[in-house]
């Protein structure tokens, strides 16, 4: 290595051009005709054509040409050149090549492996470019989410992991023995948001939650990340004005950020586009009467299901917000219509193109004593929920709020059929490895 | 509520003076004289006192003034007026009072309360002064660490919770039942962020992290939060070079975006102040060497309790890196020193004040036949860990990482003496309510 090479990274090779640098990083493919090898480095941060020329290396190093294999580690030094035809704008003329680790056998080749092979192979199938592209958009729009409440005053507020009671029925928690008494892992972190919102006025949690449903369908995990705020003295309608907001501000940062991702998953980018206000707000009202016009024999009273929402999705262009669901399919704590008592002031965000509901909320009930008769009224155990009361019996306060699975909201973004793409280490019905 | 008047949060009065603004929040204290009344008004944003005239109110109102309690709900509407003496810069000519929820008997009152009876009643105590700014800086903490690592171009990488495995044991581990084996909550993310750095070069995680020690302690949480970097190809001076930048990064945002928390913490600054590189950097054999000439009968091989690390912190007015301990007290996939096998390329950092351990961190093993003979001699399950052996089988890399415990390092920025403090909701031995 002379004097004046530097360590570079993919990303910022741009930088460097007519430089020497060294790279490190693994062979991702490889052509090689005898006396010009292209090699595709990955290093991370991204992938590069580095060309080999036989003539300009020395013997060793032309003979680790030949014999590097897919998933090696390597070293190269190599002059940057401009290249408007590759995707990093450069390719990298090589003087010097050394393998680090000769890879023998990598399991994930070229060619087409079954899921549940590569499921298997989790840990090695995430160097993949689709895997990388999705995992990416992920990671921007954690960070989006994060800068979004952030900017607007949010504290962010952790909720626990464990707990000891369930927020909507236990059927569907993991338990675990907490030093002799029963804890379970949390479904989410609302219940909890709730007392911090009266002391923060705007709050959120984002962390990993659980269910453990024995469904085994592409829209659910069993672990999997949630955003949700809660804001004290918002109504129903701030809440749907805060929700249009962030999926908007969400789309747009993934739009900005990501368009090199977006690509490598042939995302159609156009319907993303689309995505910006106003959403349409369809009463859960009108929303039954056109699934009945439509041919589907829903009565009012009933819940959506996922044919339901694939057709009230499918009417527009961009998310939907059917809003005010009947009070009985819903939580026990949503807020009722002041005009029908009967339907709670609940929103649902359906996403365009299929990916289904991606927000639900509500205004929350801040009268103790309907709260009380609603906890009754579901067979909750009162004393576990002692303190919940105690936030509606100690200066009390109309909030609300929604909760975002990301899992979902990223596979809408990247255009992925399974959730399990979406998350670095999937926890699926049965599947725990690695 | 006059129609030129808006609904405005303390936090940005100062850009109202001499304008009619609404507020909503919460009555945090209050001084009543018969003619003139004091209010302090808290709405999550921050806290203004509200200057409420009997003559210039409404007969109602005046009642209300003098009716509300310590924590009852309000509405008021008021002229903003500048007073450099207030903390907020501004105070509230009251025009109007009313109160939305009276509240009697608030169990939190001004007096002292044992820290028992304030751990049953977490959920209120959140909206206390002291507990609210050690909130609000933990909250700028989390955000300050998404910044650091989202400008170096880390990927974010969710690590599991539910694990099939465990990393370092399993006496310390929660259990659950998933779907008929075994799972357990994650200790560490570590072990995943390997394989991820393969495919990004730079990752990290963060998120909630379990331990079911049976230890109660002012040191201890069972639920805490952890951040974890993991660096492809950066060797162990590199680690620590990041681990100080962070550190470093962290603690002047802390200082210059809490100051106000800071100062209702009563929290001596100028500690803080001094975090600045570089950190001192001791060998582990010369740790010992100091610990002997201070009277402590350490062996050189054995590893350090709390006593010591508050003797060799103590010697420094800034962190402390404490590097090259015993391989043989270490995790089993530390790297070995290649000046001194015994020793592996660990790293501690501890914070003064006596703080303790913030930060531990190291190189791992990259060579395949050498992880496998360690987990040979740590009695691990060798099946468990093929997906992490074949990290070393398929392009193996050098690289290096640690872990910091989020709860111990807003302790530390904070001057608290106790991280139930720290984290919104703690979990300690046989406390898991609310």
């Amino acid at each position: 290595m002379s004097p004046d090479t530097q360590t570079a990274t993919v990303r910022h090779l741009s930088d460097h051009i007519g430089e020497s640098v060294v790279l490190r990083g693994w062979l991702a493919k490889k052509r090689s005709s005898g006396k010009i090898g292209f090699l595709q480095l990955r290093d991370g941060s991204g992938v590069v054509q580095a060309v080999a020329s036989r003539a300009e290396l020395s013997e060793e190093g032309w003979a680790a040409v030949e014999a590097v294999s897919q998933e090696s580690t390597l070293e190269v030094t190599g002059v940057v050149k401009e290249d408007k035809r590759a995707p990093a704008g450069v390719e990298l003329q090589l003087s010097e090549l050394r393998i680090l680790h000769l890879t023998e056998d990598y399991p994930i080749t070229p060619k087409e492996h079954g899921t549940a092979f590569l499921m298997e192979h989790r840990h090695l199938w995430l160097r993949s470019t689709r895997q990388r592209a999705a995992l990416r958009v992920r990671s921007e729009v954690v960070q989006a989410i994060r800068d979004f409440f952030y900017q607007r005053d949010f504290v962010n507020i952790d909720s626990p992991i464990l707990t000891p009671a369930a927020c909507e029925g236990t059927s569907t928690l993991f338990a675990t023995d907490y030093f002799g008494e029963p804890a379970y892992l949390s479904q989410s972190g609302q219940l909890y948001l709730e007392p911090a919102a009266a002391a923060f006025g705007k709050v959120y949690c984002f962390g990993p939650t659980f269910r453990a449903e024995k469904s085994k369908t592409r829209r659910h995990l069993t672990e999997f990340w949630m955003v949700e705020p809660e804001v004290a003295f918002m109504e129903f309608d701030g809440l749907c004005d805060l929700a249009e907001e962030f999926i908007c501000s969400l789309v747009a940062r993934v739009l900005d950020r990501c368009a090199e991702q977006l690509k490598e998953l042939d995302r159609d980018t156009s319907a993303l586009e689309r995505v910006v206000p106003p959403f349409p707000r369809v009463h859960y009202d009108d929303a039954v009467k056109l699934l009945n016009e439509k041919g589907h024999a829903i009565e009012h009273g009933a819940d959506f299901g996922a044919e339901h929402e694939t057709v009230l999705a499918a009417e527009h262009d961009r998310p939907v917000m059917v809003h005010r669901y009947p009070a009985a399919v819903k939580a026990f704590y949503m807020q009722p219509d002041p005009v029908n008592a009967s339907l709670a002031l609940a929103l649902d965000i359906l996403a365009p193109e299929g990916y289904g509901e991606i927000i639900g909320g509500s205004q929350r009930i801040h009268d103790h004593d309907l709260l009380l008769e609603r906890i009754h009224q579901h067979d909750l155990p009162v004393e576990a929920f002692q303190w919940y009361l105690d936030i509606r019996k100690y200066g009390t306060f109309p909030h609300s709020g929604f909760g975002m699975g990301l899992e979902r909201f990223v596979s809408w973004m990247c255009g992925l059929s399974h959730l399990r793409e979406a998350i670095p280490y999937p926890r699926l019905l049965n599947k725990i490895y690695p």
